[in-house]
């Protein structure tokens, strides 16, 4: 049988988003993976930057899609993609099978357009329905532009603003907190608290906090990970995690009792550690996953040991989302400067937690 | 003309500190410098030492060294060591000079007696006098027992109470502000805040601090490493670096401002920067030496990048002081478990140091 395949979003049409799925096509690194990919984009627009790439020398020949209206009824969709794609993968000698959500207005390369943002959001809703019901194994998500999405002002179903990728998947799945994961070759790290001013962070660290983002490491590196038993290591808040009081009491008041809850019910997690000595070859051999407290604790080191290939990852989501670490980068749009490297580790990345996941 | 010394103090005697010390010795570690080291000890505990060590099984025979009385006083004692260990290095064939300095009490690997504190005190004021005279060109110090100290209570001359190495220099030398660096063969970090509970950061980065930080670092970057014009990178606070004051305010209040002074003094040195891009490749190979805000921020990433390398120096003192970066080890003296690659680390870089100095 057929694996499942992996669903790209292209993100905002503006960017590199097409660009860098063009490369990997062109690299032959789409059909590596033994699964459809699917990718949802303006098909026209697509078609548009493939040209722009082979005009600037970077695409020797066009690659090949199969295009699929994705404006079809989600049943319906899966059925006429299954139809078109066939049963059989072999069969399929397209780089990847385009799902066409038409925009707005006409797409230029490098120039964002207020009126695309609706179809950025569109690519999502397509995303969420597929994963949730199971019919892709997972979402990989390409680059969006924030500030478009907040100047075009589009309303939720429940009334909030679309602003982002996790705030969205986290509303249409009902999820009241997620927990971003970093993670490359060198070690994976999930935060407890993310884009927060410093001075911000120790009132964030509350018992609730960390046990929420203790609960879904654990769940989501057993279910998506495939770990029957998975071993954490936490940071502490403080230098030293505190050294016994001496510098902060998080640890002692919160930190410790929670993970000591963990650890009564025989979950394979340290107690707060020193984030200078964690991050040792000798400690992170002996690990899983890091949970730190805060970004500038965790994500330098991690960066540092592979910045390229570093992929980012929402847990507590009902189904496998990674996404690429850069951003639009509108200026390298429709150029051929941008690296597909971060897209091709991200899809690695979603394919290897899909096989895990499936194989528990 | 023969190199100056290196003066080494092995600390605390019922620890590793002249452990340490012989191993390197037996190894021929401390020949290689072409310059003669003196060591601080007592030389009844250091023949005990060495003759445990070779129960042990660990030396295969005692290392040779020349007992200088280190209680007379200290020009007396300079001329006493340059008479006996003579003008020509290559006449010496000892492996280091010990300057004797007696303990109050027997010694007894891995037993902290307190009446033993008065010597490590005594030790690291020899090791004021010499470097501050330029009789030595470093003082690399092996580790001391904050707790031993405290506990004995020893006053200094100006009625401070003696807690530590750092604080001890400071008083002597009449420092009110040094930076503490942690260095290896990755990266040079230098800390703007140190052994600080988080919730204390935020305040501890004002302007004073940073511009004193800054002013440290670029200084002794110059006269210790010989760099005419050193090129700094600065994190800031805030994850992202503040993203232009969405996510903290302190790049643009106080950071900033105080860089910004140095910029149009000619300084080489950046503003704010994220500190998850800073620790990447392609600033690293940029800079001379890296500026943190605080200890997680700055020195997980440095010992994940070589954790038993890592040497830590004191900035802004008259004179060049690095340090192992290992505590006492009270439950490995004496065995001949410990690791001496601490030790010469910082021996090499206070070598290197001293060279660059001179050349300047």
């Amino acid at each position: 049988m057929q694996k499942q395949p992996l669903l790209l979003t292209t993100g905002e049409p503006a960017g590199i988003g097409m660009d860098v799925v063009l490369i990997l096509a062109q690299e032959n690194k789409l059909q590596g993976f033994g699964r459809p990919i699917w990718v949802t984009a303006d098909a026209e627009a697509m078609q548009a930057r493939a040209e722009q790439l082979i005009a600037a020398g970077v695409l020797q020949s066009c690659p090949s899609w199969q295009i699929v209206d994705a404006q079809a009824e989600a049943t319906d969709f899966v059925e006429a993609v299954a139809q078109q794609s066939g049963e059989d993968a072999s069969a399929n000698t397209n780089d990847f099978i385009l799902l066409d959500v038409p925009c707005g207005a006409p797409v230029i390369a490098g120039q964002i357009d207020i009126n695309n943002a609706i179809m950025v959001a569109q690519q999502l809703e397509i995303a969420h329905k597929l994963a949730v019901t199971h019919n892709v194994a997972a979402i990989v998500t390409g680059p969006l532009q924030k500030s478009a999405l907040i100047d075009a002002d589009i309303k939720l179903l429940d009334g909030t603003m679309f602003s982002g990728h996790t705030e969205f998947f986290m509303q249409q799945s009902g999820c009241d907190k997620v927990v971003m994961m970093l993670a490359n070759q060198a070690m994976k790290v999930a935060l407890v608290t993310t884009h927060l001013a410093l001075r911000d962070v120790p009132a964030a660290i509350t018992k609730d906090n960390v046990r929420q983002t203790v609960q879904i490491v654990l769940d989501d590196m057993q279910s998506k990970f495939g770990l029957k038993n998975p071993r954490i290591l936490v940071c502490g808040l403080n230098p030293h995690a505190g050294e016994g009081g001496h510098l902060g009491m998080e640890e002692i008041d919160i930190i410790n009792p929670v993970l000591q809850e963990f650890i009564v019910k025989g979950a394979d997690i340290s107690e707060a550690m020193p984030a200078d000595t964690l991050f040792t070859p000798r400690h992170l051999s002996d690990c899983d996953a890091v949970i730190a407290m805060f970004h500038d604790q965790g994500l330098p080191v991690l960066k540092s040991h592979g910045f390229g290939d570093t992929v980012n990852l929402t847990l507590g989501l009902p189904y496998i989302r990674t996404s690429v670490d850069h951003g639009t980068a509108l200026d390298l749009a429709g150029r051929g400067d941008a690296s597909a490297t971060s897209l091709y580790q991200a899809l690695v990345m979603a394919d290897e937690m899909a096989s895990k996941a499936l194989a528990d």
